[in-house]
């Protein structure tokens, strides 16, 4: 089985509303096993919708369209469909008197446009709404399923885990697909492709990538029944872990942050920021995770020279020697934050975020890190690319992992 | 002219990956008056994109493909393209030589699979990119134009506002479009609408509402001849300053941070922040902004009360008897981080960022903030909703307002 979906509305094709059902529908089928074939967008119109329905039915079994169900005279989904498919519309006179008493229950009398809502496509079945006036459909025709859903996602959502998920999996009997992410740091998705073709005779399982930026995942994907979908996951998981150690540190929803998080809290350890150029970043990064106040205890934000010397109390002459961003300023920032906020593991970055060079010509995307433990001090020195911002993402998530391979070299 | 996007990759199509490029080129087409027909994704496959290259090309004058253009073998984008044309692949020397001297630099060996970037299709235009190593290219035919854009948004929007909006309006002549964002703060989305429907008589042009959370966005579109098009946007925009006063705080691109940013560099002004719930957000705002050295002195993080007493020099008693969370304590922060930075103005933020109480019972999304200068102190006690990110982004853009509202306050 394959999916097609179909996103209606003006507002998404001017870019007013963010569409995010597109993402979260293609999440949740893939879940069960369901590819999306091809996802579009298309205007509030009746036969650009007609034409988007007749297009995926030739080439799916399954078309999700959402959006276009509201109660105004430019909501023309279930008039498209009913249209393209020669049903005609009829009312349901339960949902009617659900929407008048949904109405005079709140003190208004209901606006005229709304008893279009409780119009539904001869022969489909109506899905409960939990969050708004219209209700979701569902029809089979030839073979094939047409769902038409909410576009506002709150009502999407609930809709599709509550009345739809059900109808999908029991139509999906036997064959089985799962599959596993892990999460690499450290390797370049062209350099992890050629390594681990290097498994060669081996056979591995389709295997996806997907580089973020600072990470690429790597999907296993796995098919058929129960045990031979558990089996081929564990199979590939075991291989790669040999082959990549701990480039991997994570799965599925694990995030480096969220990892982190979770040894500091394991290992009863605790961490201070001393930031420059990445400028409050990593601290927003480590903060964002719930929990993080047990162990973070603070950072300072060392964005000019006074505050260096002043705040962490740097020599002045020790800055003008070696230069505010240099190994020597990194490791000192990192071992002073640490005995300043008395915690286990002290961070020092330093850098030039750009968009131009420093006075003294370092030039933008130059940057130290250094991590402090009460027993070692390890640093880099990276040549970043790309603007303030992806140099500032990049520094804090270099120096997360490098917060992870030394809480890992850590006693419990 | 009328444009079909046609975003490429397997990642939109599981959801892995967040699509943000139709939203964003639909924004900018709008705002140059080109309106997207219809926006699709496709797999990896070079059929796929074959298909929806060519229907896109029967409905529409311009034609934008995102992603695909990587080095990787499911990086089809540029071979479907050429086939579908009827054009050959020939390689660009100059780029080559660009991506052999990109990877030299970097110590690396170059992947022979980069070698692909290098190539274009025939008759096409390269264009620049400043963030990656794939040109973005653009050829027309048959008076239609194409163009393939790179799919990671930061390297796809510098390169579209860059390389492809000074091509589109050119290609525009005669009727123009233009819209003027006006972006306004401290005031919701109905209140808004129901203010500005108090004009009454006085005839606005279409205005649309974009709500982003924190501010509004409030769009004037004129359509006509230059003369028409800048009359219009002209007095509405006028009326709604008149009206709306120091709400609006900017127009189109401006940010909150960008304009205090400006405020700052203006009034000869210098911060620094005492950040404890927003652990690091808004000073990672704040350094977004390039050129933000020269005012931002740095900031501390007291995301533990040892931290508020040792580093701030808070006394702990106080602390213990007005509560780590309260109007006191943010005004405490505010002063006592001016002085230690030696700046201008000093911010305290200090809340409850969740998911739980603290153990005060102090509710997730309790803030207090305070602004202080020299001659002032000004706070302000929150009620916010929303997950932690919501609140530690909530809590920093109205500090940023806040201050905003400090530096206008002050004589230059």
């Amino acid at each position: 089985m394959q999916a097609d979906l179909i996103c209606v509305g003006n507002e998404l094709l001017t870019g007013l509303i963010e569409n995010s059902n597109t993402g979260f529908l293609a999440r949740r089928l893939w879940s069960v096993g369901i590819p999306v074939r091809e996802a579009c967008v298309v205007a509030d119109e009746e036969n650009a919708i007609r034409i988007a329905l007749e297009r995926a039915l030739e080439a799916s079994d399954l078309v999700i369209l959402t959006g276009g169900l509201g109660p105004t005279d430019d909501d023309l989904t279930r008039e498209a469909v009913a249209a393209a498919l020669g049903l005609p519309l009829v009312v349901n006179f339960p949902w009617l008197e659900r929407l008048e008493h949904f109405f005079n229950e709140r003190g208004i009398k209901m606006p005229d446009s709304n008893r279009k809502q409780a119009m539904y496509i001869e022969g489909s079945k109506l899905l409960e709404n939990r969050r708004g006036t219209a209700p979701g459909l569902v029809l089979e025709v030839n073979g094939k399923i047409i769902i038409l859903l909410p576009g506002p996602p709150q009502e999407l959502q609930i809709m599709f885990d509550k009345a739809v998920l059900p109808i999908l999996t029991k139509n999906n009997h036997g064959k089985l697909t799962k599959v596993k992410t892990l999460k690499v740091f450290g390797l370049g998705e062209s350099l992890l492709e050629e390594k681990i073709k290097e498994l060669g005779k081996w056979h591995l399982p389709a295997i996806s990538y997907v580089s973020k930026g600072y990470e690429v995942d790597l999907q296993i994907k796995g098919s058929g029944d129960l045990a031979t979908v558990n089996d081929t996951i564990e199979q590939a998981e075991k291989s790669l872990k040999d082959l990549l150690g701990d480039y991997i540190f994570g799965s599925d929803d694990d995030t480096l942050a969220g990892l982190v998080s979770r040894l500091f809290v394991d290992k009863k350890m605790t961490l201070s920021l001393a930031e420059s150029c990445s400028g409050g970043f990593l601290s927003d990064l480590i903060t964002d995770i719930p929990g993080s106040s047990n162990y973070y205890r603070g950072g300072l934000i060392v964005y000019s020279r006074e505050a260096k010397v002043n705040l962490l109390g740097i020599e002045r002459e020790l800055l003008e020697l070696e230069g505010e961003v240099s190994d020597v300023t990194a490791k000192l920032m990192a071992d002073k934050v640490r005995i300043l906020f008395d915690t286990d593991i002290g961070v020092g970055i330093t850098g030039i975020a750009g968009p131009e060079s420093d006075s003294s010509g370092n030039p933008a995307g130059l940057v130290f890190i250094a991590v402090s433990s009460k027993n070692s001090i390890k640093s880099r020195e990276l040549k970043l690319i790309g603007n303030r911002r992806a140099i500032k993402e990049r520094a804090s998530q270099i120096a997360l992992d490098m917060v992870r391979r030394t809480l890992l070299n850590q006693g419990t």
